[in-house]
């Protein structure tokens, strides 16, 4: 297998589009990918699309809209890891010789409200008895809570960070720093999580151009290799299992990519909620059990270590665009690997890791499908 | 790169399951895959999953409903030719030693009534004034008989093999042999395509399970080697381009796969319309242009040779549940390369081909994007 670098990124700045077809969206970011990569349209031999539910052949749709249509095209659904579960299969590709170079874009517009679970068709229970992805993380928060000793100031503390990084983020949806007043006073959603403790909907695109050595080599240092991209599926073994889908999917990865989680300097997770973030210090093996909330108390340090979570402001500041997120997670990661971040750079980050998280089945572990990228300048 | 090999396949008959979720659907197909295959369970490392519209993580459903969640899942969407492009995933990930046997599957139920073109939004302006799939196809038609003299009972012949082939199969839709004159009487939909030219909506789930050598030895003479995946993406150059997007396909597999079209015994090609078949007789290769029409009425025949298409039934005769024909193409096949298919059993059969096209985006070639898979015994 070869290697498979990040040749380029791009993407829209997230937020509120109610007149721009998503494909515009998609084609703005494709293009900025094509652009920052420096390569060619000609060079690109296959494209990937992420998204959940923008009607048939959207990666077609916005290749033509940017004019680049004609190339083999495969769109990937897996919830709110499409777009990573895409740049998985995109990386296979190159890994494996098929193609040298390939486009990878998420594009998603979210109607307005709470996350509904997965399925609320037949079948799904808890769907049907009105449980949303919001009060699913209060679950997690209470049981935390209950403990470890986590107060909804340690919840509020993660938005205050998220915010903080998304200010300095021109792609972010939400650009004004939070105080901890402000996300507890804000209307609660599902106790103890309050709306600022939850993620927006938001409208989106993001891309990234993957290719082989052939072109990482011009780019010279420039290129991020993606060290591995790992997919993994959700067991039925219960909620909150332990070692959950998330931390086995974790495990697998920095086993197979040879890095381990002290490694990771910067990181960006499914923090669909502040009680999210936390959970994933531990499931990605960051921190020990029940040290996500000390991390949090000690503004992102560990022992001797710190790491940054959600530096460009995670799905809180940034926002969520379901299809869009995975990839716009990696291209955040990019910038901040070649030290292209701005004011929210992380100093001297070398190695990066990217979380999503797609799917809530009943009885399926916590995930149905879990993608870990890691990443490494 | 590794050979690759169709170690089972299965299908629910296609039909209307109006009080069938289309997880059990799925999971009927994917059991009967996996026991027709004689592997474990255990021996699936990955699944892929081609649908429309059948909501988030339908293959992670599919899995969890079989008994058999816990696999790295990718769903994958791409119109008409979903599941094969899930296969072309698939066929990847197994040749280039990712995995060393995965599930494909796909899966859909149907809303009744005419084909849309792919997207009514905004943009598509020959979908906003009405074009259906069927009346793109009696464009076809209408050119095609005034420039090689086709007639209606010649479109109609199409549909009288199709229903004998599909009288035959367990898995078809409709399995009464019709006439001519009952496919010339049946309501006109679009000049000159009747209903019974027209394939029907259908409700219907496939699987196949595909591996490296290491299981396809235990299997002997079993195994069907996929000999080529191919994927191609449609070109902004109009409507009816020569060489169209499944032309080039075609000649592309073709060209990868050492195989030529004069070695096809057997082929399974994306015949909505009786009009479609004939055009891929040529688009194909299997015939030059102008000469779909003879084959028609020389049952087959063409010069010396024989070939016989849709020996299933076709979208025509098996019926055409979107996500799930990809996949139904290459089980028929499957069958037919091993001598199984029973009273439809095409003699000798030792090369097969399976074309599918997705989508139709406005001044975009003719579809947006096109698979054919070459098999061989």
């Amino acid at each position: 297998m070869r290697h498979v670098y990040v040749l380029g990124v791009g993407m829209v700045p997230f937020g509120r589009y109610p007149n721009t077809p998503v494909e515009d969206l998609g084609a703005e970011a494709v293009l900025a990918a094509l652009g920052d990569a420096g390569i060619p349209a000609t060079a690109l031999a296959a494209a990937y699309c992420g998204h959940v539910s923008q009607g048939m052949t959207l990666g077609e749709r916005i290749l033509d809209r940017a004019g680049l249509a004609g190339i083999p095209t495969t769109n990937v659904e897996n919830a709110c890891a499409s777009s990573s579960t895409a740049l998985n299969a995109a990386w296979l590709a190159v890994a494996a010789g098929q193609y040298d170079a390939v486009v990878v874009m998420g594009a998603e517009k979210m109607r307005r409200g709470l996350l509904p679970l997965t399925r609320l068709a037949e079948g799904d229970l808890e769907g049907l008895l009105g449980k949303t992805i919001p009060s699913l993380s209060a679950l997690f928060a209470s049981r935390y809570a209950a403990e470890y000793g986590l107060t909804s100031e340690d919840l509020a503390a993660v938005a205050v960070k998220n915010s903080r990084h998304a200010a300095h983020n021109p792609y972010a949806q939400y650009r004004r720093p939070l105080t901890v007043d402000e996300v507890l006073a804000s209307p609660m959603i599902s106790t103890p999580l309050t709306q600022l403790m939850c993620c927006p909907t938001s409208d989106g695109a993001s891309a990234v151009v993957v290719g082989s050595g052939r072109y990482a080599r011009r780019q010279r240092s420039r290129a991020v290799r993606i060290v591995r991209s790992h997919l993994q599926g959700g067991v039925c073994i219960g909620t909150r299992s332990t070692p959950n889908v998330t931390a086995r999917a974790a495990r697998q990865a920095y086993e197979l990519a040879g890095i381990g989680p002290e490694d990771v300097d910067v990181a960006e997770g499914l923090d669909y909620t502040t009680m999210a973030e936390i959970l994933l210090y531990e499931d990605l093996g960051l921190v020990g059990p029940g040290e996500g909330v000390k991390v949090v108390r000690n503004g992102g340090q560990t022992g001797r270590r710190r790491f940054v979570f959600s530096p460009g402001g995670g799905l809180l500041g940034r926002g969520h665009p379901l299809g869009a997120t995975g990839v716009a997670q990696v291209a955040e990661i990019v910038w901040q690997l070649r030290g292209e971040a701005g004011e929210r750079q992380v100093p001297g980050a070398r190695v990066g890791l990217t979380h999503a998280a797609g799917g809530v089945i009943t009885g399926v572990d916590d995930e149905a499908s879990v993608t870990v990228h890691l990443l490494a300048r």
